[in-house]
């Protein structure tokens, strides 16, 4: 019988880390957005002050896909909860339950942590991600948009600012 | 002259904080989503491990408005960012520049501390705040949708996975 481990992540995983990024992205169709190297994943993640945490799942030793997730705030609560950042399975070794079980876990850390909501995003041209996210019965917060300031846009409010 | 400062909130403007969230919710049309309280936003934003960050602004020392965030992270770039989960100017004190300054400052916070994105959410109904982020060069990711598992779609995830 194949084994499924979900663990957290340590230093020795950095390249596995990377290289499932890049798998993601390029699933995403968002390679070009990627910027990120080992050495800023362990100064960020591993550093003196992470910024997310890592889950990895390992199916029969393989790594086989993995969970980046932080912390949130809600003030309608004024109670934290977790944001998924990113959510994968390598493509061979997908329909084994992998994704679920990583949700799962991230559920029960949410519980233990006394969060009130476990939120991610998702493409919208992703159906085969939003079937699976709305049997669990998570609910698409369709009303909202996310907006975003980064690269020159954020330096010019921030330089407007001092 | 009325004179416009910001500075981060303390434990003696928790009144004031509890307030601007209830009218914010109110201006959102989701008050009954408030489960908010002074004794739970005490524990969760000024106890041993802060969830969130608040800055205030006052117009002539009357509270005008606040803007509530949290970190974030991107995998893709491997940086941190920040999140502003709430921005409010009283209706009164509106068209002053305050929301503007209140955005200018986190810009420079994110710039400070290094991060490459700031990040919000906004309702697609409310066009006041869309045009103003549009003016900022703010980009809408129309593509995305946001899941949540809350209550008791959380609660039976994270019970199935024990």
């Amino acid at each position: 019988m194949p084994t499924l481990r979900i663990d957290p992540a340590t230093e020795q995983d950095l390249p596995v880390i990377l290289e499932l990024i890049q798998a993601l992205a390029d699933y995403e169709k968002l390679s070009h957005l990627v910027t990120a190297t080992e050495e800023r994943l362990r100064e960020t993640l591993f550093g003196a002050k992470p910024a997310a945490e890592v889950l990895l799942a390992r199916w029969d030793r393989e790594c086989a896909g993995f969970a980046v997730f932080f912390s949130t705030y809600s003030t309608f609560l004024a109670q934290p909860g977790l944001y998924l950042e990113d959510l994968y399975v390598k493509p061979h070794l997908r329909g084994r339950g992998i994704g679920l079980a990583l949700l799962r876990r991230l559920a029960g850390m949410a519980k233990e942590r006394g969060c009130g909501r476990l939120e991610w995003e998702v493409l919208d041209w992703n159906q085969r991600a939003i079937g699976f996210y709305k049997k669990l019965g998570a609910e698409p917060l369709d009303e909202w948009t996310r907006y975003r300031l980064s690269g020159d846009t954020l330096k010019s409010l921030a330089v407007s600012g001092h």
